[in-house]
């Protein structure tokens, strides 16, 4: 019964080369943590659905992968089928008292075919009064406690009412020229059918997993920390820097660079409003790249509360997201383009005339921050973005980066839900093709939905599968990462694979990597393996040596060969080390 | 709507100072497996349901924890219910054409009830011949292919079928005197209650979970080892020296010291049968828990191929699992209990009369060897087990240890389901009362399960979360292990500040864990937080140390203040390093 054995779509093996790269970037970034003052902590794999769910939006909330219940959760599918049949039932009588509503209407079916706009509002007037819809809910309500609970509130239950019952009243009112008899038939059909499916959807939705799953596997690494930070509030010495490096899982559709379990590596301040963390954190990205041989990174900086203030000075304050989603395209498409799709996400004209000068913005930093400051003169939040930037930038100026530069991008718009004073986002070095290899901001309300109000919080991250890539690409691992053993010792048989032994072991307390092939079988073998493996140094203890209490060393690359006492083997030592 | 947080029965987060600690044990680990010349490999997190099902006994199979499919499985359940109900109906089919035949059996109700020798030979008569539970199969098979493969095969249909029939046969026979139409009512309840739940426990048993998870959390290192192995056997150049340090999870229930998320730490050497191996493992032990400065460890050997032997000559070939789970527990409870008990599980008082010296066993290892040698004279799979034991004891003997003790236990029987030739157990050092804190042994046939046969593996691990508790416990963690931080700069201010991090950056250069205190607060304060966080050197820079153009460094422990030059910061730095 042998499988063809396969790892799930979107996950990874790592070979030995890769596990020991992989290590070298997370040992380099851990090292700087630690100078920074940073201290690691680790949460659980799996959090309570409860703590993970909601935190990400409906499409995050999709991708969390749930952990299934162990024991009975047979008689949780059972509820969940008695509840879908109750809801279907529920629908049914809707229909039954829309009917009549309808047939008074007196609906132009043919206007009703064709005509978008008549069919809209017809539509939205059927269902926006609600009377029907919210006489049934309550009427169930009030019959089974488990309706409301199972739709999760009154609220949830109207609109997912609502939007079934939009299609079903569309037929009803499509097939007014069927034969009645066969009107009731299509109906009973699309209720058993098409109703069905959607109330599937609906339950799907609205978390029919809590039925079967109360645990998830974590989705990043920000939610947990925050529940860490409220639970332990009374043990953490604020303000408390954390670093945490462990995977995260996501459900997405695998693809190229995407996967289903990745590492995430965070660095984050909270208990402090100071933005000297700000700068330390520019700092820290500085040195680890310049550690990491990574030169020439752009740390690219914003603040939301500019964003915040030119959306104000524009008049467009309630279209602060469709603005900046408009804004962040700049590089891609072009100033006309931008302008184009602000205008389509609703901006006027005169809004757009006034960001005019942010399209063309260019200079120093300070320059630039000129031009903002003049620009958000009379927008309060804008002038106090100004000003925390200004602090930034001046600071990192008076203290000087080692090999990564500081430049303000007015276009960036990352995590504006939750991202409140500073935002960063790391590119890699010019010429190379690759999105951003880190990213940051500070949001002033962390542990708030876990209850604990005021905690501000900022941190980056380092995007760990993209700078693998990166350093791969042009080649900045270390000469010898590969390098899994330092000699191999061959074997000429028993009492020689003893003395050999016994020589490894001195090796070994020295910290070298040696190993002994493990069976008597051809040399040429051996030395084969040797190659394969990438041995520098091979040892060779035969019979002569052996009597002369000897081993001889031999340079893999040069071919060269040295013998030694075996009885004080220092001076090797002392060359391989 | 803040939720009070908490994380899931039997996962742990881990603060600062655990982990830094737990990561002491794990670098520890890591440089002697890397000195040993074995290579880390990672595998994904979860994997293909079918690559760990069916591996660990259906035990195990429960404590696998299963991740839900995403999408649609709705349809799922659907299908799940559907297929219940038609098993429902297969039974009552079953249950009518058994009617007539227990009729005519002319069955004697009152000793039916009474003799349970009687009840049962009848009710295995009944169920054995099978024929009327197979035609029904048969007929439903056919009508239904979804049936089948419901069960999984058709042997499963009958082994399930036949389980719950047994019971309704039971209570059709008991309610012969009960009046017939009440009886007919009474079985349709247990039909409908009691079949129910059975058949219902008949599906979880039957990986009624494949239908809504084809994924799954690993439950050990080793599958996952052997699955990649085979996966990857084109790119390993054999003999494959591999460790892995990555977390399991088990639903197991959540107990004290027994966690549902807990690290395992295996190193395995696959591809070669050499018993240097085993050797170099009884080394790794060694080296590695006298680096950790648990001195006095007792590494347990034995050979699956003794126990086997023994069982052999003293005629009890077929109860090997019997004679070594009553032999292992001799330790516990004296060698009376140990007769007893191996008289309970069917040994002959001959057989035990033969095993007698195995209780008095004692001596040095060779000693041990020689008693046993005598012992197995007559079993060939025996002795081959004595001479692998004689070498590795050999062997070690003449490279010595340097804290570790090697003993023969012949009473040690872990891992007899896998394990086909050496075993090992580590035992703490005297005095402290914990199970073992590691063990291992040789496999034969590590990757059949997955297609690829000989491949002899062998194998240890080392139980980390034991291994954190006896370290704490002997207080032998480094002292200084918990220094988060070298140094920490007051905070006088903005201009003092900047004076400060400019030191810092220099600090953080040479590699000091350096931070400065982000606000201005009360000086007062900021020596609390330094003595909370046990900072060793607090670094003073205020006015008039910025006038001076100096520092002043300040022991938290003696108290003493001593100032320095700011522009040539490398007395301090020499200090510190």
């Amino acid at each position: 019964m042998a499988q063809k054995p396969s790892i799930p779509k979107g996950t990874r093996d790592f070979s030995p080369s890769e596990v020991v790269k992989r290590n070298y970037i997370f040992d380099t970034v851990k090292r700087h943590f630690k100078t920074f003052g940073f201290q690691p902590i680790e949460t659980p794999s799996f959090e309570n659905s409860d703590t993970l769910l909601g935190k990400y939006g409906d499409e995050g909330d999709r991708l969390i992968f749930k952990i299934l219940d162990s024991g009975d959760y047979l008689s949780k599918i059972k509820r969940i089928v008695s509840d879908t049949d109750f809801f279907v039932s529920f629908q049914k009588e809707v229909i039954e008292k829309l009917k009549p509503k309808i047939d008074s209407l007196n609906i132009d079916v043919d206007k009703f075919s064709d005509n978008a706009e008549y069919r809209n509002n017809l539509l939205d007037d059927l269902i926006s009064k609600k009377e029907i819809l919210k006489n049934v809910v309550d009427v169930y309500a009030k019959e089974k406690n488990s309706f409301v609970d199972f739709l999760n509130d009154k609220e949830t239950a109207f609109f997912i009412a609502s939007k079934s019952l939009k299609l079903y009243i569309e037929i009803l009112i499509r097939t007014k020229s069927i034969a009645f008899h066969k009107m009731d038939l299509f109906i009973e059909q699309i209720i058993n059918e098409k109703a069905k499916s959607q109330i599937y959807d609906g339950i799907k939705s609205n978390k029919a997993s809590k039925y079967l799953s109360e645990k998830a596997l974590r989705y990043d690494l920000t939610v947990p920390f925050a529940r860490y930070v409220v639970m332990h509030q009374n043990e953490i010495d604020f303000p408390f820097k954390r670093y945490q490096i462990q995977p995260v899982w996501r459900a997405d559709r695998p693809q190229k660079g995407r996967f289903r379990e990745f590492y995430q590596c965070d660095a984050d301040v909270v208990g402090s409003t100071s933005l000297l963390q700000e700068v330390e954190l520019v700092q820290l990205y500085d040195s680890v790249f310049t550690d990491l041989k990574l030169e020439g990174v752009n740390i690219k900086l914003n603040n939301r509360k500019i964003l915040a203030g030119i959306a104000e000075v524009i008049g467009a304050k309630h279209l602060l997201i469709d603005f900046t989603v408009a804004l962040d395209k700049l590089d891609k498409i072009g100033p006309e383009k931008v302008k184009q799709e602000m205008l389509n996400r609703g901006l006027s004209k005169d809004a757009i005339a006034k960001v005019e000068p942010l399209f063309s913005i260019s200079g120093t930093n300070s320059e630039q921050l000129n031009v903002l400051e003049n620009l958000l003169k009379d927008s309060e939040e804008g002038t106090k973005g100004v000003s925390e930037l200004r602090f930034i930038v001046d600071t990192i100026n008076e203290l000087g980066l080692q090999s990564a530069q500081l430049s303000i991008d007015v276009t960036l718009a990352r995590g504006l839900n939750y991202y409140t004073g500073a935002i960063f986002e790391v590119a890699a070095p010019k010429g190379v093709q690759i999105g951003s290899i880190g990213g940051g901001g500070r949001y002033d309300d962390l542990t708030g939905i876990f209850g604990l109000k005021d905690v501000s919080g900022v941190g980056i991250s380092f995007g760990l599968d993209r700078i693998y890539l990166v350093i791969e690409e042009l080649n900045l691992f270390p000469q010898t990462i590969d390098k899994s053993l330092d000699v191999l010792c061959l074997n000429y048989g028993e009492k020689e694979a003893l003395a050999s032994l016994r020589l490894i072991t001195t090796l070994r307390k020295c910290g070298i990597k040696a190993d002994l092939y493990p069976a008597g079988t051809k040399i040429q073998k051996q030395f084969k393996y040797a190659d394969k493996r990438n041995v520098p140094y091979v040892i060779i203890i035969g019979e002569e040596e052996l009597k002369n209490n000897s081993f001889a060393v031999k340079n893999m690359k040069s071919g060269e060969q040295k013998t030694y006492d075996l009885t004080s083997p220092d001076e090797f030592i002392d060359l391989i080390k």
